[in-house]
């Protein structure tokens, strides 16, 4: 059965990795299984996960990554053609726009606006995005994420951005692409050639949700933001997983 | 009968004199009549609106003058003693706040959150703000307002910071300060020390709404936000007001 796999939480968290996310995928490459990567990382683009793959000692190819950032990228080319954008985010997310064909402009030129999450954000780039959010055609975000755990406590993720530009304008994306939204995880299985897949992740609203969807196996590891301590409390809110594992190895290993 | 009167939009746009409106409160100083300022301004402190009116050839007193920034520290002070704060604001607020014999602390040491717009607002202080707001027993803002009219077009107010923390923390301030509540509007009629006054501003869904709130009469001017042209929209969706003129100095001379 093929693997669609949550990064964060799973393989790694941030730049460090997780030993028996980075042994599991080692044994996937070994059985010759088919997997991809689906992660909602909104700031880096492929090229930069597979140099943070590479310093795990994990070698894959480029087109085994659906990060929010090419995804997104894909998804408004394929819908809309090439775009005029502006957008908030950050130089991975620039990359992979340009790579699909896209032109990045000024808030007052763009035809789209891509709201992503920015370590550089300001007050500056906020006035831009709500000129761009109160003019553009077309409005889409990279992913829903409202808060991350960063290393010293929560830190905000790209729906900060979407809030304050609600809350301004009362305008929400056309479209959210990452996760749970089915629009990353169709491209995840198109990249796959397949329809069906076991979808591993570490949050049940995020990951088991978003496998539930599109109608494929979910998994649960306890490697990241859900612990046996919260993990009843998600379940009775959003659904069981399919199987719940300690690590992506215990699961990999017994499937 | 005492006016209680808004600035922006009615005595000055930004740094500029708004040649009526000086004129009319030159006229009340000459007819004796009692009057305060109220202003939503969330940057600056009664010190700082005391030099712009210097600048505009206006001398009065400081007692004259309800701003946000200082009507929140004096709220917090007679609602909860001194307290330590943490705040998103900038120097006039930090400056109001510490004359009310509050403390300025880092995040983690605040007792309460005081949201307020600021210019130099970036991530790290997001970062701040959004945990301020998941512990600190008190949480207020300064007003409410969303967008401003910035001199090249629409910039984000305090409200941008307020939906931000709505959305990432599912919490609301426990108070708004600023327009249209009756906490502002009822520190300036402690100033006037009277129950009753004209209402004046120019925007009907906060100064028109404010006035009503606290039982005052209400005054529109056409020298800022609303226009003939919207005016109709406005007063259908928030109530009508009981004067309307083209600036302070026809509603003034016409009292």
């Amino acid at each position: 059965m093929p693997y669609i796999l949550d990064i964060d939480g799973v393989i790694c968290r941030g730049s460090k990795p997780i030993v028996e996310g980075i042994k599991a995928v080692k044994l996937l490459i070994d059985r010759g299984e088919k997997f991809v990567f689906v992660s909602n990382n909104s700031t880096r683009s492929r090229r930069m996960l597979l140099e943070r793959f590479r310093s795990f000692g994990l070698d894959v190819s480029e087109d085994k990554i659906v990060v929010a950032t090419y995804a997104t990228s894909i998804y408004l080319k394929k819908r809309y053609g090439k775009l005029k954008i502006f957008t908030t985010g950050e130089k991975g997310l620039i990359d992979e726009l340009k790579l699909a064909g896209h032109e990045i402009v000024d808030y007052d030129d763009a035809e789209c606006l891509v709201v992503a999450s920015n370590r550089n954000l300001d007050y500056n780039l906020m006035t831009k995005a709500l000129r761009c959010c109160m003019k553009a055609d077309i409005y889409v975000a990279t992913n829903p994420d409202k808060i991350f755990p960063g290393w010293d406590g929560p830190i905000p993720g790209t729906g900060m951005i979407i809030g304050a530009l609600y809350w301004m304008t009362s305008r929400m994306p056309d479209a959210i692409v990452g996760k749970p939204s089915e629009i990353i995880m169709n491209e995840a299985l198109s990249k796959l050639k397949c329809k069906n897949a076991v979808v591993v992740g570490d949050q049940i609203d995020v990951d088991v949700v978003a496998g539930k969807k599109i109608g494929c196996k979910t998994a649960l590891v306890l490697t990241g933001v859900t612990t046996r301590d919260n993990l009843k409390k998600m379940i009775e809110k959003y659904g069981k997983p399919d199987y719940i594992a300690d690590n992506l190895f215990q699961l990999v290993k017994n499937l």
